[in-house]
């Protein structure tokens, strides 16, 4: 952890999304983080950004992402930028020696990603996805249970669903359903969390095999607005994900093992910045289910998950800037695998459902 | 309803299965119907089945199924024999001119069952299958919810899981992992309920295309002990269903439309008896999915779901006995829809998961 003489680690916001506003706060909130630059294409758009989200003084306003890569009071950058602009600025961030918080997903495609990680390795800086839901303290408490060979056994089946309904607008003029922006859509969007559990149900484990399901709804550019998958493993484990932009919110994981079951309904988001639950329901009988009920664990948390992300993410700059330590792997590595699942069942949606390999991927 | 001046409808008992324990309390707690006869291969099971089930010494007992079809005394028949013995016992029910309340899977493929309700037909007698959920008050206001176009929108995506993890003894011994007798395996016995959910949600249209997902577990025998499905109807809506006698418990719907979201957590098998539990969200935002929190509703009911099944049998069948109406439509049809899906199903593992058209089926 940070010790308390450590300075912060400085961050800098490049590109002024929506989602900018949640780790704006989120930067503020980690102990060992402080924003200290925002860029946007235009001046005028950076400087409003900064005054809307009460941006210090002392925060250096770039008008240009090239200025804000050459700005040496700034140690990483976080990049909402549009997934297909990823490979081009995530690539100079690193030539320029900035560690890098990225948004989901990671790349149009994992060559992408793995040019970027590539150019990571090359500049000995460290990249993290923005999965926020990852770092909440009640992820580990998921984990403890899904490996806990009494309590949960071996993991059979995960059902994860990441869904919420847009409006009309959205459906016109979201960067999110251009097929040149975020051209992966509500896979690559609400999809990449729903990936995400069923991986981190399998311990990162990629599956065998991954198809999409009868029924993708693809808006008039063929970006993905709804879809489902099936991906199966070794040993006869599964799971089943769904994302779309056109249905209500649903943000559940069901994870069933040979002794327990598991049960979120808020993996994503919580329902509470404070605090988080989920159910377990252990051993049942056949012939009577519920000989033992589900019970309800509750975990709070200091700080809400996205500054517990930024504060992960700032304890691994600063073991590089102040220890001389090596960038962790664990992350780009998840990254990656997520990607590649986004991406085969791309391939399937574009096959017709055609069931996609992963082996030697 | 019947009135309090109608006889009770004349159940009898036409097998010894453990399901029938809980469908004998079931027509003992309903108010229109009555044990009148059990039977079982042997006079000797037969006995003791009856006495280990506290039925009164008026009860007839036959060691035969034969011998119980001939019995003047009995109105209606209920069946658990194994799904493969369904065609020929129901038929011989039905020409015996006895009502029939049918254990699931209905038979063991459609083309069964069709002969099953033409001799009922012929005979002019009430079939209906053993289905309990559909029947519990909470189902009404499930439907209630799924149908009311405000709250809940249209139908997007429906997931619906029933898994129970069985014992060493079970795989090696019980008649649901046989060939020859339940030959439809975890998909009959427990994905029967994830489809007629699916079904159930969807006005009962059947879906357009149906696909196993990868990662089937089947038995040496082939009989299916784990697997998963997808289905996809017109404008966008898909299911995905998912049954397993590997998994801990999980009986779980979460279906999502345009403008609300629905959750059951026990939706087979209520946690308590007297009253069940659903969840509702309504409208969510795409950058505040939680604007509206989700609910939870409950619902009551006077006698235990099983009893309301048995009690809504014998209503139908007293309007045939005492009214000369005509046999419901309704239960049948729906029995066939469940069981087509399930044809699909098998017929698409069988096929290294290739989709199934249901179109003109």
């Amino acid at each position: 952890m940070a010790t308390v003489t450590d300075t912060p680690i400085r961050i800098g916001v490049m590109g002024c999304a929506v989602i900018a506003r949640t780790v704006s706060r989120a930067i503020d909130l980690a102990p060992n983080a402080t924003i200290a630059a925002v860029a946007s294409r235009s001046l005028e758009k950076a400087k409003t950004f900064a005054t809307a989200n009460g941006y210090q003084q002392s925060v250096k306003i770039h008008g240009s992402y090239e200025s804000i890569l050459e700005d040496p009071d700034v140690d990483a950058l976080y990049i909402p930028l549009p997934t297909s602009l990823h490979v081009e600025w995530a690539i100079r961030a690193a030539q320029s020696g900035k560690h890098i918080l990225l948004e989901k997903p990671v790349a149009m495609n994992v060559s992408e990603f793995d040019k970027i990680v590539a150019a990571c390795e090359k500049n000995g800086v460290q990249i993290m996805d923005g999965t926020m839901w990852a770092h909440h303290p009640r992820t580990a408490k998921l984990k403890e249970f899904l490996f806990d060979s009494d309590r949960f056994g071996q993991l059979k089946n995960i059902n994860s669903c990441f869904s919420l309904a847009v409006d009309e607008d959205f459906l016109k003029n979201n960067i999110r359903v251009k097929p040149n922006l975020d051209g992966l859509g509500a896979l690559g969007d609400l999809g990449w969390y729903a990936i995400r559990a069923a991986l981190f149900a399998n311990n990162f484990e990629l599956p065998k095999i991954v198809a999409a399901s009868p029924g993708t709804v693809l808006n008039e550019s063929g970006v993905i607005l709804s879809c489902g998958a099936s991906l199966s493993w070794e040993d006869g484990r599964t799971a089943s994900i769904y994302c779309s932009f056109l249905a209500n919110v649903g943000m559940e994981i069901t994870a069933v093992g040979t002794n327990g079951t598991l049960c979120v309904q808020d993996f994503v988001i919580p329902f509470e910045e404070t605090q988080a639950t989920f159910t377990t329901c252990l051993k049942s009988g056949f012939n009577d289910p519920w000989v033992s009920r589900p019970t309800e664990h509750s975990v709070k948390t200091e700080i809400p998950q996205e500054a517990c992300m930024v504060r992960e993410f700032a304890r691994l700059v600063g073991e590089i800037k102040n220890k001389g330590a090596k960038a962790d792997g664990f992350w780009p590595n998840i990254s990656r695998k997520t990607q590649l699942v986004v991406d085969a069942i791309k391939e399937s949606v574009d096959k017709n459902c055609q069931q996609i390999s992963l082996s030697g991927r």
